[in-house]
């Protein structure tokens, strides 16, 4: 097994025994990089000569006795929202043709202090305002879709030239590529993670959150992200908690709630199974299967975009009205019509929203958490623009994507993602637990003791 | 004296010495009522039967011993916003020509339960949306504007048909019919008095609170008013507090921040000179005056009516496409209005909200409050639309009326007006103390220390 091949939690263990050297891991995955980045196209930008630079450093410092923790020496990818002083943040955008961030944003920040070295900023679908990222090609079939707008942070991770990365959020973009790709994507609740120096799409929606090759990898990135900032007005003030899952698969007296309504509607079979599959695995475990009835349901489209889109079109003001033209058209568009929509639009949105966040509350009193696919369909060809479903309904790609994720952005609950099986093609299939605000524990928890069943997960081909 | 004459501490002591019943107090507000209410139309319905009912029993309750606090047996008006079970809650608009309410109020109920008893409801500007009652006169001169929205309520403490009352302040409708009428209004804090059960105008900036005879008063109703109610989403959770001032008129060591931009521009002479005597006065007490700046002052009005606007159509959306010729003409056009309101300046204003508390926060680390006057003008002639000012500018009355309140409705920082003197057509002239959020102790106790230094105040003429 090469050193780009090991999980975070591998590779951190192997690096404080010193097994493994900071240098040898950064020089194994910079090699991934030359050989598999030229078909994936996951990064804007790889900081090689930065990242032998720390690389040495952390050796250096841990020969020296000073261990900063588990991820000291850690190769990441940052996707490319996320300011890091002296480096461009594109967005993925000709907008941001000229741009240099002035100063770290908090994560990045939290990450360097806690001894992660950067590899690159990763393809985001423009400004996160998509779900494909185009640029980008799926690390298990170079001809579908990355998912979005985390693409080339979940391509890169599930590729090897990330040991794990961070995306971005606010309908999805972390664990629609995160399913997509085979890797696990935790959207953390509102709040906990701090977006200072973080691009907003929409900031009221906008989570930062890791993506990793296992739970408890996500468990170890999520440690070092949380706390309170003050730059990030929304930031909660929630003391600090040990998120690493244990040993333990014993999942007795876990009620899991298992949706009646809306989260299978509309799902690929194949998807459906692997979900319901996993599902069983989790009472195998000792959880309790209970039935939910998942509220609001008709309100969830409209009020994402409702609270989305003018968001989206307040951040990008200045700029559509200078230089419209450097925008992509799908990016564009959407921004342009933001200008038209009505106050009385969003304020229903914010209402409704406030009434869903009720409802969920009480919904998850009766359970510990939800279970339900991440995506309804896996990865779909590169240009391929809606899906056909059994009963002949046609959908938009995008509004599939985002369709299971986005509750979980209205309502601020967190959400992670997992892998549970491919498809007859190979695709990756994703389960998302949806859990109380806060209740990330428990969710890395379950998420863990699933994975401790399963045989250790291989790389995407990548080719 | 007559005991419709007596502030509320001053009764509640008496009752309390069983010197003064409830029922001669409540006899005699109801007979004042019958002799001045055809002048002033404070009031959209007088109670007195159940005034009467409710005294008797506070009467047997106190002959038994049972005594429960200064607001027993107290005659009071509330709002007619105000939910009171059974009762209507007209807004003073004819769309709620049909309408009961099933429950009272929080604060209805918070009231009731400490011993006060319901004289009638107020009148107020239609919904709230505008700054004279012209259903109403002032107290002072049946000629000229109550000011309002709260005009009802302020009209009826002036002239002694209630001995306190309740109003509800967006954009200073507390305070402006307070200080046009010669008495005493608090807006507190955002989020410290539920406002369950209360008709919303723009719920981000609506606060509930008391409008009373003496500072001493205001500490009074407020201690029965404030305190979280989960039913009010944006009602905060800190614990009670004892607002009672206490006698002392010793200022030394306290910081009395003194604007050098915004509240003295435009503002007649008249209430500039009795503001700046009244601060002196506050100097004499061992106050040191401070000069500071008031941040983002070109944002207030635009903030102001970017929030209320669109917040008041979407509470009025329905009855606005069904019945839009209930409204009077005034209200209607700004609901219509609402309705163009494009997402963007809804966002704008929210932004900027914002960004003016932080500064606002700040400025307030380097004083313990802010004098300023409540109103720019005394109360004008019925009819009257503008004011011009010395400079030849003129200017809405509702704008000039509205322009000095708004920035504590914006920031959600507690504002105390009492009268600080008259103009020399009699008019009163109210000065407010803005001060940190969660600071209404100590605007009561300058409030308070100011007072005892003038000779106690008369009743309005009334007629």
């Amino acid at each position: 097994m090469q050193p780009y091949e090991l999980p975070l939690t591998a590779a951190a263990d192997a690096i404080r025994a010193r097994q493994l050297s900071p240098v040898e891991l950064a020089d194994s995955v910079l090699e991934r990089i030359e050989q598999v980045e030229p078909h994936l196209q996951a990064y804007v930008t790889v900081t090689a000569e930065h990242t032998r630079r720390a690389a040495r450093e952390a050796e250096n410092d841990l020969a020296a006795g000073r261990h900063r923790g588990p991820l000291h020496g850690i190769p990441m990818g940052l996707k490319d929202l996320i300011d890091v002083a002296g480096a461009a943040t594109s967005a993925s955008s000709r907008v941001r043709a000229d741009h240099r961030a002035q100063a770290d944003s908090a994560v990045a920040a939290r990450l360097s202090a806690a001894g992660a070295i950067l590899v690159g900023k990763t393809h985001t679908h423009e400004f996160a305002y998509g779900l494909t990222t185009p640029q980008t090609s799926n690390a298990w079939d170079t001809g579908r879709v990355a998912g979005g707008s985390s693409g080339g942070s979940s391509v890169a991770v599930a590729a090897g030239t990330a040991t794990f990365a961070l995306g971005t959020d606010t309908g999805g973009s972390i664990r629609v590529p995160a399913a997509l790709n085979g890797v696990v994507g935790l959207k953390p609740t509102y709040g906990l993670v701090p977006r200072h120096g973080v691009t907003s799409l929409s900031w009221s929606l906008d989570h930062v959150g890791p993506i990793t090759r296992t739970v408890e990898d996500a468990a170890l990135v999520l440690a070092a992200l949380a706390g309170h900032d003050p730059r990030d007005p929304a930031s909660l003030t929630t003391p600090a908690v040990d998120y690493r899952p244990g040993a333990g698969t014993d999942l007795t007296g876990l009620r899991v709630g298992v949706p009646r309504n809306y989260y299978f509607d509309h799902v690929d079979a194949e998807v459906e199974a692997a979900v319901r599959r996993a599902i069983t695995r989790l009472r195998a475990l000792g959880a309790r299967l209970v039935e939910v009835e998942i509220p609001m349901t008709r309100y969830i489209q409209a009020t994402q975009w409702g609270l989305m889109v003018p968001e989206a079109t307040a951040y990008h003001e200045s700029t559509l009205r200078t230089a419209p033209e450097l925008y992509q058209d799908d990016v564009r568009i959407l921004l342009e019509a933001g200008e038209l929509m009505p106050a009385g639009d969003y304020l229903r949105a914010q209402r409704a929203r406030t009434l869903m966040r009720q409802e969920w509350a009480r919904m998850l009193q009766a359970v510990d958490l939800i279970v339900a696919p991440t995506v309804p369909a896996t990865a779909v060809k590169a240009g391929q623009e809606t899906i056909t479903w059994a009963d002949g309904t046609v959908e938009d790609v995008s509004d599939a994507y985002v369709r299971l994720s986005s509750p979980a952005n209205i309502t601020g609950v967190p959400s992670l993602s997992f892998p549970v099986g491919h498809d007859a093609a190979g695709m990756p299939i994703g389960m998302q637990l949806l859990g109380r605000p806060l209740g990330e524990s428990a969710l890395l928890r379950v998420g863990h003791a699933y994975e401790q069943t399963q045989p250790a997960r291989e790389l995407a081909r990548a080719a």
